[in-house]
């Protein structure tokens, strides 16, 4: 949070780079004037090596075009795609894209990709909402070095190395929210809550993570905590789930905030001859379509996503317009959706 | 089928329109070189009045900038808003997405509004992907007076005005899909099947309005159908299943295609004191949330989203490329998901 994003290169940037006027870089770039070839080649590497756009936002405001806004997940195509797809990025999307067009703002769905990153320099875009950002995210990275306007949902992480500034986000308290969890699973009975949570540098992680750690600490339970590469997916859930139930039979209960790895828990725990929620409570967090056709379905939070969407598109068409003091935004409180999952034994 | 769509406007056109050369037209419009304040506000004038924009596609080419697509839905916000919402266009929208970001086109989302039409001259899109549009739909209608790309998911329905030519298409089969409905329906012991479609000119009422009517002449059953405005959503379902009910209190199963429209008649059945599926069966035909999690759950058809959308990006993206030879796609066959809510009475 030291220092201030990168200056967006101007068209003088690039004239002094090149060797020309402005008005020459302007004709070479837009293809208008008369430009030799080799100039309009030395413009157009200057151009690209300073990462140099023309002022769209401008052209936007004259035609009256609508203003381009990008949704993007952090998260790797593992865990938020496949049977996760009808999940928290398309409930953020639908409801972010009819907020978006009521301000004339086209929001561009950049889903994970299973063939690898998105191609974000494709994408000429005005602004962003980044669902939930680790540290070092590439297309967050990209996105503040353009210097345009960014809001996260979810607090981002901060980046050990301190680089860019931090964007405005939307805060969804997921400390509290893995409290309201836990919590829930002592009260239904459980004595032995383990916790499996993803080991990217992700705040909802850390704020996870210290959370449960506070939670042990006060029942003097020994913290049984797994931490799992996002990018195994529901394999990655199942194998930790597997494991920690051999190095600690005692286990009644698992909180696995991330969707995909409390599918891989639940399988782990049928393979291993328990029952849910007789032997074994479970609770994730998002109450989407993994959690409610789960067998049994999964106690899981309404984390209010629809209220969440409608701040982060007013947070960030605040920024677009230039009004940038609100850096942070109380989102919702999660609510508890209890099902079979986390049912007291009888 | 009859015309071709309306040629769009160029920048001759302008200038013939507003008295002055194209290379006027074009400092004019960009706010290059001399143009005096009166000259520019006539080309505007000029511009507007013949919905003219500067050629996108051939600077997004030169730029490297992707190519804009937008994702439309024809349905109402009534059906498609809600708790629909992560349905069927969702589902759509997260494949599409990604497919489209492999070919370099940056899908745009226009969801149901609930304020109203989607403003989609503000949209300055290079092509567009509609979902099951209705005759007339004004956002179809929009596009190809533009002269743009556009390829629909499902077959469009025809208009009766003939007005513009019907765009390119991958065929959903609903003929097909409703017939897999109702002999199901019959295998499990119906014998007075009900059926609920919306009213709006929409080729899959259409179609399976047909394979109702031939199932119920086949059948030797009377036809039992209802048509229901889908501005109405969920309570218009329950409304006409009431309505049947009372007139035809034998009715042993409804088939009722648009999901929301399902919940309704579900909430009547149960109203009218009978029971599911012992009393009466349901079907329904898209298999999202509402099917998944209705009591009892639904039984639905995989209508094979992924692949569709898959097929209706490569179709969309030959006619961007100019290849416009093919007009259909077939897509590929739904299957029968059964479920509880048509279980064969023991």
């Amino acid at each position: 949070m030291s220092t201030d994003p990168l200056p967006r290169a101007n068209i003088k940037d690039v004239a002094r780079e090149a060797g020309v006027s402005p008005t020459t870089v302007s004709h070479a770039l837009n293809a208008r004037g008369q430009v030799d070839a080799e100039t309009r080649a030395r413009v157009e590497r200057a151009a690209l090596k300073l990462g140099y756009r023309p002022n769209r936002n401008a052209q936007r405001l004259r035609t009256g075009e609508a203003h381009m806004i990008v949704l993007l997940s952090s998260m790797p195509f593992a865990v938020a795609g496949g049977p996760s797809r009808l999940g928290f990025m398309m409930e953020v999307a639908a409801v972010a894209a009819a907020a978006a067009l009521d301000r004339s703002l086209a929001l561009v769905l950049a889903p994970p990709m299973e063939t690898g990153r998105v191609p974000m320099e494709l994408l000429d875009v005005d602004g962003a909402l980044v669902i939930e950002p680790s540290a070092g995210d590439a297309n967050l990275d990209y996105l503040l070095r353009r210097g345009l306007p960014v809001v996260t949902i979810g607090k981002p992480a901060e980046d050990p190395a301190g680089g860019a500034a931090m964007p405005p986000y939307v805060d969804i308290h997921s400390g509290q929210t893995t409290r309201l969890l836990l919590d829930h699973l002592h009260a239904q009975g459980a004595r032995q809550v383990a916790m499996i949570l993803g080991s990217a540098q992700r705040n909802s992680y850390l704020e996870g993570r210290a959370a449960y750690l506070d939670f042990a600490n006060a029942h003097g339970q020994a913290p049984l905590l797994s931490l799992v590469d996002e990018v195994k997916g529901e394999n990655g859930g199942r194998e930790a789930a597997l494991a920690m139930l051999a190095a600690e039979p005692g286990i009644d209960a698992f909180c696995v905030p991330v969707d995909a790895f409390a599918t891989g828990a639940v399988a782990a725990i049928v393979e291993s001859g328990r029952r849910i929620p007789d032997d074994v409570m479970v609770a994730t967090r998002y109450d989407g379509v993994r959690a409610r056709t789960s067998v049994p379905p999964l106690t899981a939070v309404d984390l209010h996503l629809e209220e969440v969407s409608q701040q982060a598109i007013a947070l960030l068409f605040d920024h677009l317009r230039g009004d940038t003091a609100t850096r942070r935004v109380d989102g919702p409180a999660a609510q508890l959706v209890p099902r079979l999952s986390s049912a007291r034994r009888s």
